[in-house]
């Protein structure tokens, strides 16, 4: 499109939201236009702010008449570049944050409606408010808003015990890509009514529709949480440990985080405030979350770690003996992803195998990535009960910034080749975006990519909806 | 196609599985053609029984090029014409049957790989040999096939805690239409690689595609188990019994059923052996069932019942004392369905509506039935917790039985005309097949239809994977 199209459409797309709504001064544009790590910094000849579901319908009316790019956008905490527009100046942001409304909350039918638009907290907050727990817990709740979070198919802490956002949705309500409204707002525990569309939509980043609004499930909220650290010799002895958690705690295991020993180093080193969790040092740290709807999540999390002490996987462990105490032990390992910028360049991998191969995929990954960049420092943690690992390498000491960064590629190339080998997924929980949309086609079934293409086309036969991600 | 057409293609279709694997006579072909409830009774040229995953590619390409129908059947439990072939004798049956390998049990990942023909029970041997716990329990466990409840998107009575057969499901693998196969078979937790395929397949009823195989999720078996039988005045003090026990038990609540005195009536009068739970009678039932990691099963079952006594929603209960009175509690749950046909004709739904709303549909559905059919008699029972009710009505006592089943299909519109009101399914787990099949596109909204088409269309284009179920 050259500007003399695009100005006139622009016009067209102001009169739906209302001048107010409809943003173009870089001073207003900028913040949706650029990701927070910086990788992405897009332009848009416009970015809109519906501030009804009838007006998001008819900017995808308008849209699909004119083959306009439409980029829908949560509360752009995205990692992947599936959220910003791309460098073409063509694509239309259509931001759904005012679209904020609690539409419900049913605490005996244990469900809540929201529009897309609500910060993950504000979510959390209606919950508690009604003494029910909605579980999706990120670093970012403060600013991701849920309609980004289900678009993701986001994961988190808390997945072990109650499943990525896609086990936590009960129904959508989705804008199609030529301005229909599929109403799939059900609030059921089970409808076995044709097939499940909802979950195309979960994880699809926006190219499938645009979600407005969403069912989602609550929980009962714990009575007591219990938390500790272990120091383990190994991530084969974080996984025997883990066995003997399920065993003692079933369900009620809400959280089994694998920290590197290199982590807390540079956790303590550089974080204000943060301590060693445990006496003496350790190789790997295991935090430790059990939740139960009775009183006795500190007896089940005493009883596991006597029984892993009791076999030898366990050397130490310190469990949390106040709410202080436990928020200080949740913050050190969500420090994680801070800390290492303290350490100059950092090669990011957001990765899963199936459980029982993580030791496998770490001993492999890092002896493979010494072997590329001698000195170059991995510094794996993250939810080692889902098999999702957090495979960052911090450069060598001492060693040009830019010049590590510019092995990303290859870097990745060995971890996610022994990812594929292992059965594993490049992108456990950070989505495709445009980030890893071409390393795709290396890691997919030729035959997947094939229906994935099918079904795009199916629903939106103009290929408006966030072009150029995923597929 | 005229029986000269039929016979080549016969033929060819014999020549993939083998002589012996290509049944054509009615003595060899009759079990695959009748459903158990005996509305159906199909034809069918040859039913296929493949031995091999290549088989049946080759069968599906053999269809594709010829425009054969085919009819994928698991163990033939279905309720609603899904998995037997039509009345024309044209569609070819798929038979899985032979497929029922245990690929591989995985307890330190909890996984466990299975061929689609493996029967239930023999999963739920395998997990337990490995000290782990499928969950899926039905009914038909003996006899049902794990890909036929996959393909049905199977329920039960431990959805509650653990979810329908989509939530157990980790990776597929399915022959498409043309004899492709997609090799789904993840075993990861989480995996945000482009759009969730796997929960297309899960619940379309054979009609996307052939699954041969899946990747199941294992648990931790329960440590300890408890059941009781509560008497309650209303389906209100029910659901607010509900909430006390998902406060009490959390995940650990793990059966949740409700039954109308009246069923219990029914089984003490026409089962042998079957007891009045309580010392007295009760205008409704509840069945509870807490499982836990640790021993504390009946802690948790005895601070739920003293609560809910506390708050006078209890008038009575009795805990299960062993294993032994554990199962005739719940034989007399599951014989809800056989006592009905000692008391003349009962004319079914499998419904469900936002679990709050359970109170208000029984109530409403009881007063519009017996308004049409004066002296009808409503049986309701099922799983509260999931908002599924099988809303059964017998015929009024000493009524003529061909008479009352004439009216079934106008007490189904005055049930499913309170379902939509309310918001609800009206099939909740058994699916739509071809009993529901023209009642679908009176409860879902067009674009849904329209939706589902476009799949249908995308994914089998020339309508030949079991046609006319479901669309």
């Amino acid at each position: 499109m050259t500007a003399s199209e695009i100005l006139p459409l622009v016009d067209r797309f102001r009169a739906v939201v209302g001048a107010a709504n409809a943003l173009t001064e870089p001073a207003d544009t900028t913040r949706y236009l650029v990701e927070e790590r910086g990788l992405y910094f897009g332009r848009t000849p416009v970015v809109l702010r519906p501030g009804s579901v009838a007006e998001v319908q008819a900017i995808a009316r308008l849209a699909h008449e004119t083959g306009t790019p439409l980029v829908p956008q949560g509360g752009n905490t995205g990692l992947v570049g599936g959220g910003v527009p791309d460098e073409s100046g063509h694509e239309v942001v259509v931001s759904l944050e005012r679209l904020d409304r609690i539409r419900d909350v049913d605490p005996a039918g244990n469900t809540m409606t929201v529009e897309a638009g609500v910060v993950l907290d504000t979510v959390h907050r209606a919950a508690e408010e009604a003494d029910r727990l909605f579980p999706l817990t990120l670093g970012s709740q403060g600013s991701c808003r849920i309609g980004g979070n289900i678009s993701t198919n986001a994961g988190g802490t808390a997945v072990l015990a109650y499943g990525n956002t896609r086990d936590l949705v009960l129904g959508l309500e989705v804008v199609l890509a030529d301005g229909r409204l599929w109403n799939g707002l059900r609030r059921l525990r089970k409808d076995n009514t044709g097939y499940d569309l909802k979950h195309l939509f979960i994880g699809a980043e926006g190219t499938l529709g645009i979600i407005t609004a969403a069912v989602l499930k609550l929980l009962p909220r714990p009575k007591s949480v219990a938390v500790a650290y272990a120091g383990v010799a190994s991530p084969e002895a974080a996984l025997r440990l883990l066995a003997v958690a399920r065993n003692h705690a079933g369900p009620a295991l809400t959280g089994f985080e694998l920290i590197a020993r290199i982590g807390i180093e540079f956790a303590v080193r550089h974080i204000a405030g943060a301590r060693e969790p445990l006496g003496q040092p350790s190789p790997w740290y295991v935090l430790i979350e059990v939740s139960s709807g009775g009183g006795d999540a500190g007896t089940m999390l005493e009883a596991i770690l006597a029984e892993a002490f009791e076999s030898g996987d366990v050397d130490d462990a310190v469990i949390a003996s106040n709410l202080e105490q436990t928020a200080a032990f949740w913050r050190l390992r969500h420090d994680m992803s801070e800390v290492q910028k303290f350490e100059g360049g950092s090669i990011k991998h957001d990765i899963s195998v199936p459980v029982s191969l993580v030791p496998a995929f770490i001993e492999e990954a890092s002896a493979a990535v010494v072997a590329l960049l001698p000195g170059a420092r991995p510094v794996p943690f993250g939810h080692l009960g889902d098999g999702n690992i957090h495979y960052n390498v911090s450069q060598p000491v001492g060693a040009d910034k830019a010049a590590f960064l510019r092995r990303w590629g290859e870097v990745n190339a060995v971890v996610h080749g022994i990812v594929t080998r292992l059965g594993g997924s490049i992108s456990a929980e950070h989505g495709i975006g445009r980030l890893k949309r071409d390393l795709l086609a290396a890691v997919k079934d030729p035959v997947e990519m094939d229906m994935m293409r099918a079904i795009k086309a199916a629903l939106d036969p103009k290929g408006i909806l966030n072009p150029g991600r995923v597929l």
